[in-house]
């Protein structure tokens, strides 16, 4: 049976976390960063060294091509993305990649014909550094001119970042592939989770991808002299954000799990010992698979800021930044991953994912499901993230099989 | 009856105020930066065109002096300090340090004869951007190797400050005044309350300066996916620091007041929307005019800290910064300060400063006390900081008053 060259592969993902390594043995490559530049070129040399066609586009995505023989054939794409979240770990987005690039080499050196081109792609700034998904959505056509101007790390530091990259908002929103020109996407990921860990199983065929609401609450207090001004009298934006997020905490785990919220970041003015801080600016996400219920926790979480902003004599304001509507797989795809597995003798069940992924902004225009791995205990985005070699493998096999089948001609 | 020049004082605080102008009508003008330089060459120069002497020390204070005849005559100190908090106001420190001047020019036109030196200084980073009150603390021969390398805004931050104002931790450390060449210290200031504004008064006889005590809690869990790891496995540092500020201002309000703590910084790592915080480093500052109380107050929020963390699965450690125990003014100059406001006319009463000052530094080597008066609102360390016209030049006049009457000789 036709399987991926496992050492390869995992020495590209090796060598490729060198890149942005940290002390503790994560990586830390924002998109759009000079050490996201690094791994570009990396990534642009082992595209090169494989003989497959190297090709960019105007809103950064790298991909390596195998082309069929017919030009008017549909493209098929796997692949994810080679920018990490800062201290992050090293397969996170890198593994999609790699194993998309592995797979294509394999069917390069069996120079097996497919009815189909093959594309292993990495998608631009898939973790949000400054907007996330910009990539995949470019590709997509739903990358707005609003979206890069509410980028969420600002949107002078995005002009910068894509002169970076030698890419500007024009070319990204020219970036759109035409209607009818993909067969498919495929995306192999850690699971990010313990579901397959605790289960003993080697593969998740993801049935779809929770929606995602993100945005900023201001809060809005006066600063003053920490010292002199009494506590009664205060007006103390940091109380009203940590009020908040106490608040907000329990209610997500007593009425919306299994969503769940992130506060991930929170700035303070003026941000001295001794003076009381006048702003605090608490970054918020909420996820759940259910569009409905998102709608729910949304408006309940906007109401515990009102009110304890209220409650400390703050004023409060929501700047709703990116969402990502709840994405279901195609489910041809996802029995394509399933019968990859049992046609690799691999245990596998159907999970729906909790992270955002490229997949769900491509799901709306073109067959998609994603295929998970474990990952050991759960633990991602961090240093300590680790996918066993064999599951590296077992995934990138289940993509390669998978490939396969969504290549060949369908029968009428 | 001896008067300061008013329309001078006022015309002395405008210009200085435009040097880190702010838009919302504030100063920015942290110690050691580009614009506290500019703050200080302004000053040189008005002291310069006053013609009075010039003095510079190892600690970065700035003096204008006026010498007695006799060169083995006690220095008697008047002043404040020229650094602002960030986004600050254009009274708190100013008006000390111009209201000494101006003390001086007056008695120097006037040609009155006095038995001591007269010096008013303005002393390096009184506000603590990088080490509070480093320039009264080395005066004042206080000043240790320990507190430059543990400085709260960092030893390196700290080297590169006092390059900028030529100084080094060795001429700092070499500049604390000889045993007996003092006669006095006292301090003009806004109250950065609403005592006097309420009570209708025009001047504050501060008897005592709280102590402060101020350290960093580091709350330490461990980062993770923020869509993926579920609400309930997660150590987010965030919701640790959170649950403690809120817990902590509850039980300063019912059990220390008229105490009151401060958190005004919150640093949170890796600080992105979708990964769950792994640490947050919050500021911590505490004051009470009783050390006895400090003790318990410290004890108890410490207490809490470690509470909030246990209860959410992550760690704690207290990082002490900086101290100074509460300090008692002089009963001698605070009647001096009294019989002065008596003599002009003016409303005045006894006061406790729940805000660190230079005094508090001085106090202990130096017949020491402080006057206060109004500011409007009692807002302080902001733009919106104001000290009425009537009221700098009511306090420049008892700052006057009060040093003809510790200049005068005593009486055997």
């Amino acid at each position: 049976m036709l399987e991926v060259n496992g050492d390869r592969l995992l020495r590209d993902l090796r060598d490729l976390a060198r890149l942005g390594a940290t002390e503790e043995g994560g990586v830390s490559r924002p998109a759009f960063s000079p050490v996201d530049v690094e791994g570009r070129q990396w990534f642009r040399r082992r595209v090169e060294a494989s003989g497959l066609e190297l090709r960019g586009d105007g809103a950064g995505n790298l991909s390596a091509v195998l082309a069929c023989d017919d030009p008017a054939a549909p493209t098929l794409l796997a692949g994810s993305h080679l920018d990490t979240v800062p201290d992050g770990g090293r397969f996170d987005g890198s593994l999609g990649v790699l194993a998309a690039l592995e797979a294509l080499r394999v069917l390069k050196e069996r120079e097996i014909a497919l009815s189909v081109h093959l594309e292993a792609i990495s998608f631009t700034d898939e973790e949000g550094t400054l907007l996330g998904e910009i990539g995949s959505k470019a590709l997509a056509g739903c990358l707005e001119v609003e979206d890069l101007e509410s980028a969420r790390g600002g949107a002078t530091a995005l002009a910068e970042g894509m002169a970076r990259l030698g890419i500007t908002p024009e070319t990204a929103l020219a970036t759109a592939r035409p209607a009818g020109s993909l067969a498919g996407y495929v995306e192999l990921h850690i699971e990010q989770g313990t579901r397959l860990e605790e289960a003993g199983l080697q593969i998740g065929a993801v049935t779809g991808i929770v929606g995602i609401r993100s945005g900023r609450l201001h809060f809005q207090g006066v600063a003053g002299h920490g010292g002199t001004l009494p506590m009664d009298r205060r007006k103390d934006a940091l109380w009203a954000a940590s009020e908040f997020l106490g608040r907000a905490r329990r209610k997500v785990v007593e009425e919306f799990a299994p969503g769940v919220m992130n506060c991930g970041a929170l700035h303070v003015r003026p941000s001295a010992f001794n003076v009381v801080p006048g702003q605090a600016t608490l970054s918020l996400e909420m996820r759940h698979g259910s569009e409905e219920i998102l709608d729910a926790m949304e408006e309940a979480l906007l109401q515990l800021a009102h009110e304890a902003a209220a409650d400390l004599g703050v004023e409060v304001i929501f700047e709703a930044a990116e969402r990502c509507p709840a994405a279901p797989s195609s489910e041809r795809v996802v029995r394509m991953i399933e019968d990859s597995a049992d046609a690799l003798g691999l245990g596998h069940t159907r999970l729906l994912s909790f992270a955002g992924h490229d997949a769900q902004v491509l799901a709306p225009i073109t067959p998609t499901a994603m295929i998970f791995v474990p990952c050991v205990d759960g633990i991602s985005h961090t240093p300590k993230e680790l996918c066993r070699p064999e599951d590296v493998v077992n995934g990138a096999n289940v993509l390669l099989h998978t490939l396969l089948r969504l290549a060949a001609p369908v029968v009428a």
